[in-house]
């Protein structure tokens, strides 16, 4: 018998279908699960006829491998891909390569890196986005690891990605180490802020337009039409979902789904890690917070017994305009989205030394992954064109769309507020804009006054009331003082570290 | 010589006040720091003639307490604490008390605990807030450890504390463990949101309302007359110190102060603690962000070269209307970020067994620490009334003001935001006032969905449109089912495990 290309370790619906994807390229592929009996069906069901080797005893799958051998892990993040880790190390050689392809939080791709490069074991961390359609068609992979180990399985990566619309391969060597999980991590994390944003749009047609699922789901479906700004999967499949009717009474299947949005843990760990890094990501925070009071119906049931937010009805002759209105602040609350992402990406690179491309990484993300839309091929654009941009709103192609129209999406938060709809993650995403465009945040004045009024905390000077610029001092360094607020004529002495 | 009641570890100006305050109330006090040279600028300066033994060794420290011995570390956070812990054990019996007095994130007081616990040496971990000022005249103190600890300091630190208004010291027993610790985070954490808060008032005043410096430092401070529901020591503070000029050009010394806030990180860990335990805290968290954002001046810079928000201006007629909105915005702003605050301490009172009394707590928070104010007064009454109540926002008290005020919160946020204001800490306490009084939550039924539609992560159900309570099963669940999206006719099935 030919030995394998490669092996995937887990035969729940991702591996299967991963597996079946390489199978269908060409290759051949060795199969394994901790039950034998997912195994086993598999072998006997979509399996059977094809290039698979199955195996029930770990040992005969690792010997079914061609060296250098390849092992893709598509078991459950944490302690199971410890547990096959350790299983797989003594059966394998210097040079053989592990490939964990679940939603991993990236510390721990940094800690089975440490552990596995002594034993000459290469490791790839990849994240792997699409869904099980995507999985069996085609996903976006964001692999991270050594070079040589990504060189190993570069074709076989390449050959079993999704194709954007241009042809290019969704798939690229993001950076070492645990790069390809933080990236994946954050893709997650722009996906929630861009749910969160969709339904916010649906909440205003529903509650401020008063318009049915059905009129909502005619709307979303133009914004997925030709060449829309807003053209994506998920506003594809926003559109193609709410017009589903309720099978047992009239109306749609939406408004009876249960306000209920659960999540793994990928959102929570994308805000934790930019709450490390100092980077403000509040759209992507709002989406996290939001799923949380989701998640907390008694409450909001017992709540909305006792608080009753007013709610103006919108007047019909202004529905039209407020649903163009909607579309472009959608599209403005998302450009502000992953702008937060991206700077996360950026700051991530500086501190982990991931060597990010953020061009490439919005390339890969324009087909197969839950996120795949047009406007990522923009986003690559914008920093092919200038890869030092400072932040992505600072784009040409996007500034001035935000210069032109940001005042629609201060209207929708205005109408929204009025209507009774929450509007957490568009106000995020505009509140952003207002503070990266602030040469002076007085709020940030008043708090560093305050600080040195209560703690003797300190603070730094500006130019003047025209020169927002910090002053420093002759060694570059920002000058730094304290006011003695409990003394009289309080005195004020320079204190620069 | 007299032996010592209690000890001091650090000489910095918190553990110096804190001793001096102690003393001041007839206590006989052990002082020691890791730089001798501290100890004896002590000994000889503020010190010198009272009831103080200064040690310049730890052996003799130690030997210098009564027993059971009392010894309050005032140090750094982290490495510090773990320090002095381990060089106290081996001079320590049983039954002694080590009491950690700084910021320590909680779960290094657990773990302080696990550590000490089988050694039989007693440890508090406690909060102690007031700053310099609070320290020496009487700080709000939140230890949290064994009730037999607690017993042993109880007088001291009832003595040393803030009184409140009514004469109640601001000192209770907290919890076991590090609810002492967790409380305090969270009370800098709910800190962080008023600042924010008022910060984002003065930006309001300034940009929108055309206002100086010292017009803004008026109004504020009739926010703090008599018996105004804003009246506290941050709205004091911030009206006292906006007022004071600049002493080198004309105007006021905030409008040269540097928008850079910086923090120490209990700010952060509130928002990580609220994220681990599922709790929305979304102003508490904009603080965060304002902050980070606050201190990345240099693309602050060179973004606003790039973004132009419009700035509407208001009329000048509009103006004193504004600024009455403006302060009911901001109570009820207020209102929902201590309404987020204590739910997480809620929600960590049930994960960590802390056994919390939010009642009480809101009451020792009247006086000595920096939320100090009437308002937690009211607060500590509405759970005095209702032990169980749900949420803060669910206080009679609270309710009717937001139903009745609620669109002034809303027009706050229009204004600022036409102006050119963030309102990212306003709008975040809005949004989730409009999603707690949600009984169904639009944006999740959508997000639901999606989730379904691309995962198969499957969704619950509702009663019916006019029904938003969860369908349950026989036996209580929660009924889940999954759409079969991909295959013609779309059949739904019933997965609940």
């Amino acid at each position: 018998m030919n030995k394998a290309d490669i092996g995937v370790i887990g035969m729940e619906v991702m591996g299967k279908n991963l597996a079946l994807n390489m199978e269908s390229r060409g290759y051949t592929v060795a199969v394994f699960n901790r039950t034998e009996q997912k195994t086993r069906d598999f072998a006997e069901g979509p399996a059977r006829g094809k290039k698979f080797i199955p195996a029930y005893d770990l040992k005969d799958f690792v010997a079914s491998l061609s060296s250098p051998r390849k092992i893709m892990l598509m078991v459950k993040e944490g302690t199971p891909v410890d547990g096959f880790i350790e299983k797989l190390i003594p059966l394998l050689n210097k040079g053989d390569l592990i490939i964990d392809g679940g939603n991993s939080f990236f510390k721990d791709t940094i800690r089975r890196n440490e552990e596995l490069g002594p034993k000459g074991i290469l490791f790839i961390g990849t994240g792997v986005s699409g869904g099980e359609e995507g999985a069996l068609k085609g996903p976006a992979i964001m692999p991270g690891g050594q070079k040589e180990a990504y060189q190993l399985v570069e074709k076989i990566l390449t050959d079993i990605s999704a194709k954007a619309d241009d042809g290019a391969p969704c798939v690229t060597y993001i950076g070492p180490g645990a790069a390809g999980h933080f990236v994946k991590t954050t893709h997650n994390g722009i996906e929630y802020g861009d749910m969160q944003l969709i339904g916010e749009c649906a909440w205003f047609f529903k509650n401020a337009l008063g318009m049915s699922a059905g009129e909502t789901a005619d709307i979303i479906a133009k914004w997925n039409g030709g060449s829309d700004i807003l053209r994506s999967y998920l506003i594809e499949i926003t559109a193609d979902s709410m017009k589903e009717k309720n099978k047992n009474a009239p109306g749609y299947i939406v408004d009876i789904i249960a306000d209920i949005t659960r999540m793994k843990g990928t959102g929570t760990w994308t805000v934790q890690s930019a709450l490390e890094l100092l980077v403000p990501i509040p759209t992507i925070a709002s989406a996290v917070f939001s799923r949380e009071m989701s998640q907390d119906k008694d409450l909001r049931l017992k709540m909305s017994g006792i608080l009753k937010p007013g709610s103006e009805s919108v007047p019909s002759g202004e529905r039209s305009q407020l649903v163009d209105i909607a579309h472009d602040a959608l599209y403005i609350a998302k450009i502000s989205s992953y702008a937060q992402g991206l700077a996360l990406l950026q700051a991530a690179s500086r501190e982990y030394k991931f060597d990010l491309n953020l061009g490439q990484i919005a390339k890969i993300w324009r087909g197969g992954c839950i996120i795949r839309a047009q406007f990522l091929d923009e986003i690559s654009k914008a920093y092919e064109e200038n890869p030092a941009l400072p932040n992505l709103l600072a784009a040409p192609k996007f500034s001035e769309f935000v210069n032109k129209n940001l005042w629609k999406l201060a209207k929708f938060i205005e109408i929204a507020h009025k209507s009774g709809v929450s509007a957490l993650g568009m106000a995020s995403s505009y509140d952003y804009i207002m503070q990266i465009a602030s040469p002076v945040m007085v709020s940030a004045q008043v708090a560093a006054l305050q600080r040195d009024y209560f703690g003797a905390h300190g603070y730094f000077k500006i130019g003047g009331t025209k020169d927002p610029a910090v002053v420093k001092n002759a060694q570059g360094k920002m000058t730094e003082f304290h006011t003695d607020w409990m003394i009289e004529g309080r005195p004020e002495k320079e204190i620069t570290k």
